[in-house]
């Protein structure tokens, strides 16, 4: 018996060895493949991919874990393991191989096809190609399985143990104030100085401000890199290596900081969590919306707050003299401008949930059959006017923006709000248990902060699922009033209101 | 019957996809891994070796490999590719896998012992490591069948077709002319002059000079890449990626030069290799001899000629302004200083193959049971005195420089003497057919020797067995005379003769 419980584990040792091989093809492919190697790569990531996902599904890790679910004396991390590789296996499992690979080619087509729609803001090219997609992800719907909403079955990808109606709770409140307290802000609060930002700033310069940041929040250099790409990430290739990447824009020195230090926040979970965990299945954040709560708490709540520029102005300072004459108040002030926009990736804090509401409620209905993909353009052009008050010019600055859906992944983008709210609910917790956090941030020390969330979170790795996780860390479920509460105090005060 | 040769190519192609994904977690822990991340790697790096050991060894590729062996309807490429691997698959298959395990148990200890031993120039504590060595290789030469000579069995790995007795035919003219010119250059000729080199060379330079010279004799670098590395190496990671590295020493701004040509010489060979071969088993060098040949001829016939310097001297004092005040035949002859000396690694072009010849004639030696290894320190330094005319004062400086016996690689030393004398004999054979090829470098213009050297050697990468690929290029049998007219002409020179 117990023999089966070390063929499993060998099992996933094997498959978490290929998936550290199958990270670094990827990592190196975006940072240091030269343009000749890409062909070749390709291959042999889907060689590698296809080995793993054969391993992920074999008749053999089937029975492990069926003999495996059976037993009652396994360890509390043996349990978690069965339990969350056991649901990975019965979904991929769930799906018949040909229709998956029927997927896997059509969503292949449709990414293409969104490249150039997005390109020539063309949605009625991209049209078909959608409803193939919203397609593919009901039928999958009806094969993973769900009680009450078909979309509970998509986020349960992202999101394991979240439904709808849950959500739909959680995003009741921030609908009611968030949509009026930025009308507010931008109709009535005074906007911050920024004009003492503008300059030319090196890239070289801007690497060397990343690298004190990261130092100073506790990622370990020893541990990991930081590089350069087009679209930053976060990468783990291996225990003891999670790699980052960021871009650096040199007309503006903070978009390259506040990636690295986004980017930075999702690698102190993954350097966080134990070795013990190391290529067991549960090595691994809880959930995308509680990694997301790592990289945005770091990025914002500590990074873009008074007593980090408190400390990190003379930092700035040093590396670009023009911030020599600004305050630190000043300086934080600049980095919380709001605005609402038309695009994602590039909202402030305060808006950002906004974005995802939109998509969070379209891609509902789309997956409920309520919303025809033909309609959404119109939809989507309604809701933002609704909720920012500003209308895409065109379809390329509104519905194709983002490259999600062309990738059938419904179910995706509620965890990017998710990482806000459980964000602010955690580091309400966190200064309440630590009462000088942010006197010790004023003074560059951040180990407060970096010990609790590897005490609460990050040594857990998958073991728990994120709302048991958030419960044990906090007390409570998840609660959108930290977050709307952090945003009306901190912007109120920043405004002048 | 044809439905074989496609599953034949098929495995081919997943053994070289393997190997592609592992030479890229090899080349990334020697340039980018962070401190922490090599436990991991080694155990990623144990996995994939022992997939493509175990697909290399398959019964499946023995089946394909006997049914293919019996076809007369093969094309030209598929029956060389037959005969490479099944070749590799036999010797692999020779050794019993029980045997070869103990080996490699063995060879790690024994490596690890050498490492230590050399740090504290202690013979004695590696002596049983080497006598297992040697031991083991006795018994794999054995399993692996020969005519003559055991060792014969041995060099078959690195330089197939090629024999001791061959070898020793090779040597003999090298042998009798070498020491004493190297004598005569020493004692009665004129030492260039090199004072003017003297300085302190920042890396960043180094790398800009180094990027030039590669740029000017044609490494492709959007399929490849250039990093710097304590050891040099050139990988190929994958089609149209062929990388190479360096490493640049601040007060020398010609060691760190040589060396990126001397991988340049490698990675064009590699870049050379057509499409067509990719993933068959014949996608790499034709032996190391031949692989040592072209990094030698970029490194030294090019590199080190006065016609290179005749145009890369305005380029070094554009980098480097204190040799603008040199002529190109200064700096020529500044790089071209011989010096018996200790180290086979910092050894000049006249000297190095004296090296090689010494550890050829132990390790032959060692093989046959006509040397034990207890007494090498005694031997090699009478032959160091011999040869060269210098003693080593430590084994660290003697015997214990080099890693290769550690791990039980007897027979690969006389690649890289090979490698000179090929070199030698294809550089012969270019200025020859191209009668401006010298003028041409003058200009920079490298490209009719790349050419050459695409259409002779590059684009058959190992369709050819090295001996008959020399004599297609060349019309003649390996023959050190080249060689020997080489040195003695340009050295006589050189030191006023």
């Amino acid at each position: 018996m117990s023999d089966t419980l070390s063929l499993y584990k060998k099992h996933l040792r094997e498959i978490g060895k290929l998936n550290s091989s199958l990270s670094l093809l990827h990592w190196d492919q975006r940072t240091h493949l030269p343009e000749k190697g890409h062909s070749a790569r390709a291959e042999v990531i889907g060689k590698l991919s296809k080995m793993i996902f054969e391993l992920s599904i074999s008749d053999e890790l089937g029975r492990y874990l069926e003999e495996l679910e059976e037993r009652d004396d396994l360890s509390e991390r043996d349990r978690a393991s069965v339990r969350v590789v056991g649901r990975e296996y019965r979904r991929y499992r769930a799906i018949p191989p040909d229709l998956f690979e029927e997927f896997s080619i059509a969503r292949a087509e449709s990414e293409t096809a969104w490249e150039k729609a997005r390109a020539a803001s063309d949605f009625a090219s991209f049209l078909p190609h959608l409803e193939k997609m919203v397609d593919y992800s009901r039928r999958f719907a009806e094969y993973f399985g769900y009680s009450e909403n078909p979309y509970d079955a998509l986020i349960e990808e992202y999101e394991p143990g979240m439904t709808t109606a849950q959500l739909r709770e959680i995003i009741a409140p921030l609908k009611d104030k968030l949509a009026p307290f930025i009308k507010h802000l931008v109709d009535e609060g005074t906007r911050p100085h920024t004009e003492f930002t503008r300059g030319k700033f090196p890239a070289e310069k801007q690497r060397e401000l990343s690298r004190r940041a990261l130092e100073a929040i506790g990622y370990d250099f020893t541990a990991g890199r930081l590089d350069t790409t087009v679209h930053p990430f976060t990468i783990t290739t291996g225990p003891g290596d999670v790699r980052i990447t960021t871009r650096f824009l040199e007309d503006d020195p903070f978009s390259g900081l506040y990636s690295s230090m986004h980017e930075g926040g999702h690698a102190l979970y993954d350097q966080g969590i134990p070795d013990e965990l190391r290529w067991t299945g549960l090595d691994d954040g809880a959930s995308m919306g509680i990694h997301e709560s790592q990289s945005r708490m770091w990025e914002n709540m500590v990074g873009r707050s008074l007593p980090f520029w408190r400390f990190f102005s003379p930092i700035i300072s040093e590396v670009f003299p023009q911030f020599a004459a600004a305050s630190p108040e000043e300086i934080y002030r600049a980095v919380n401008v709001v605005e609402p926009s038309l695009i994602r990736v590039e909202a402030d804090e305060v808006t950002y949930n906004l974005h995802i509401m939109l998509r969070f409620e379209l891609e509902e209905g789309l997956i409920n059959g309520r919303i025809a993909a033909k309609d959404l353009p119109e939809l989507w052009n309604e809701a933002m006017e609704r909720y920012l008050g500003v209308v895409p010019p065109d379809d390329a600055h509104g519905v194709l923006q983002d490259v999600h859906w062309s990738g059938g992944m419904f179910g995706y983008f509620p965890s990017y709000m998710l990482g806000n709210l459980y964000a602010a609910q955690l580091f309400a917790k966190a200064k309440q248990e630590i009462p000088d956090l942010e006197e010790r941030f004023a003074k560059g020390d951040f180990s407060p902060l970096l010990s609790w969330l590897r005490d609460k979170i990050h040594r857990y790795g998958r073991i728990y699922d994120p709302i048991d996780l958030l419960k044990e860390a906090t007390g409570e479920e998840p609660d959108s009033g930290y977050f709307i509460n952090y945003v009306v105090q901190k912007y109120s005060e920043i405004y002048g209101l």
